[in-house]
């Protein structure tokens, strides 16, 4: 692919939070009065947190969700139980208040934005909506059938409009972020992402989206593969993560892409999602691996694939709910954890301060 | 066991909630707008929830958290690492605000209630606090290597006194509870309630508690054995429940005990901690069935018998985070997830209410 934008060069070079801090997190973490490691999996998110935020009372204020949306050429290759139509009618769903990830931001305190990075339709007399960005690269992307889904000028596009609206979001106070999504046929383009940069078998980054049937799957994996060798790569080399998402999409997944970097450039806790949300962060890590550094990984969902992501990504999720709905839903959901875990290590007494007596030396 | 009091007789006496309501609460499930089933454990949760509350629009107003605390006359057997002091320590830590379940409360807006149930030190000079409840029934239960580690009419003030407590909150409006524990010690009342209610092997009931190294575990196993021996029961017949917490305690366990079936008598949404709480529903669960009808169980704990009293009460936990802590920790973590599924059975949009296409009749 050809030479990077100095935009997208400097919102690339992420450094990795610095670790000199991490022995006195772990001595303020088990200095708690509780017993050590009784927390779990949220002394590790603590202890994370700490280190994202260099900070022993680390505080995740504004927490924020970004829902990005656009539709998929492949849609017209039969790929889902759904029509496109869903995509823009789920947006004004969302902007209704009526929708899952509507309802999980009010009871959570989490600040909801929804992004049109290229649904099929026209939102133009939606705006001004308070929740609503209008910023369409196109109407959709192209079928990955016939050609690539975006040009690379719209890739750099979604890229850097995505990274502005974390930018946006950091301006105003905010310190933990999750991405959802919201269009019919992403799992496909999430598929294809999945496969062309992990190497492994289409079958196991292939699942059942939104629910498709035996045939549905049957016939989704077959197109798939279609696509998969309508766009050959050299197999001596590793594949250009961004070439790769030029080529499979979407904008809504390119968008959520140059989000999570700008997140991370911005030292945001980062709260990744579900099969979709994830596949953005395979093409962000092979960009800049310390991109993961800033993950908190929020649940296992049950898209095929997903787990497969995570052993990859050498992630371990909070949440096996079997979700598989996308949106953002399952990160919003994990958000009062992480906000548990923060609080933990910022509010809780110790041992010591609060007069309380630490185990006997007895062996016991 | 002697009768019971005619208070006690009333408040055993549990109804299951109606079912007439089961197939139009999955109706309202299956038309909000996402795919069928896509919420996972939230639609099971969401369906309880109505179900328990008779309504399709449930509301789990003013969550609370009462954190029952007794000690235990079997740690001078050196059963636990920590001291019994840790106990009313600990209870202070509690009233200060400082451990565990005060932030995680704090965090997620819950109404934290700490209640003396027989704790081996004096609070009266503490009272009048906002938080403490103080109706010790002793100061510590008998060592129950050597007698039973309450009377009878110790029990039954116990369980009066637990239902008393939620039946103060549900005056006050609170539709969700959770119920959490701490006594230095307490994994061993719970290990002998759950075999001998269980029957399964005393080493598949006892853990490490709040941390017993591998020698500190074998003592705590040999001494439960000669526990369980000297109070012996006929193997022809089904323990009694009721005789059994009075012999293996502790207050707060038979406390908790009485809050649980008042909680379900209350038509309230239980959220079960740990292996503690769990071990005190098993043996309300004993005397009233009904009462895990109202129960949401929070998390899967690290503490050996926690699963294992999970496949005998035919529950599902929402959370596996590696918690052992106690305090109600991990039902106040749950309860987000719980608040999460009421809101989207009573807020969310239907396909037809908010002009989403549902899916296509094509097979695919």
């Amino acid at each position: 692919m050809n030479a990077l934008s100095p935009l997208l060069v400097e919102l690339f070079d992420i450094a990795a939070p610095a670790t000199a801090m991490d022995a006195s997190l772990t001595h303020a973490i088990d200095i708690k009065t509780k017993p050590p490691g009784s927390l779990g999996a949220l002394e590790r998110v603590a202890h994370q947190v700490g280190r994202i935020q260099q900070s022993a009372t680390p505080d995740l204020a504004r927490p924020a969700m970004i829902v990005f949306a656009g539709d998929h050429g492949i849609v017209a290759a039969g790929v889902s139980p759904y029509p496109q139509a869903v995509t823009a009618q789920m947006v004004h769903n969302f902007l209704r208040g009526g929708a899952a990830i509507n309802v999980f931001c009010r009871a959570h305190g989490i600040e909801l934005e929804v992004v049109n990075a290229g649904v099929a339709a026209d939102f133009s007399s939606q705006a001004p909506h308070a929740s609503l960005v209008d910023i369409p690269v196109a109407r959709g992307t192209q079928n990955f059938l016939d050609a690539p889904a975006m040009t690379r000028e719209q890739l750099e596009t979604a890229l850097a409009a995505g990274a502005a609206r974390v930018v946006a979001h950091a301006s105003r106070g905010t310190r933990m972020i999750g991405f959802g999504e919201m269009g019919i046929g992403n799992t496909s383009s999430a598929a294809c992402l999945m496969q062309r940069l992990t190497g492994l078998p289409l079958a196991a980054c292939v699942g059942r989206g939104t629910g498709v049937d035996d045939a549905g799957l049957a016939r989704k994996t077959v197109t798939l593969e279609r696509a998969l060798a309508a766009h050959p790569h050299a197999s001596n080399a590793m594949p250009d993560p961004l070439e790769t998402l030029a080529t499979f999409g979407g904008f809504e997944i390119a968008m959520m892409t140059g989000a999570y970097l700008a997140a991370a450039k911005s030292g945001l806790v980062i709260v990744v999602d579900g099969f979709i949300s994830t596949s953005a962060l395979l093409v962000a890590a092979r960009v800049s691996p310390a991109v993961l550094d800033y993950c908190v990984f929020a649940h296992a969902s049950d898209e095929t694939g997903h787990r497969a992501m995570f052993d990859i990504l050498g992630a371990t999720p909070l949440l096996q709910l079997g979700l598989r709905l996308g949106e953002g839903t399952g990160a919003a959901l994990a958000m009062p954890l992480i906000q548990a875990a923060a609080a933990f290590l910022r509010e809780m007494a110790t041992f010591e301060g609060a007069g309380v007596s630490e185990r006997e030396a007895t062996g016991q």
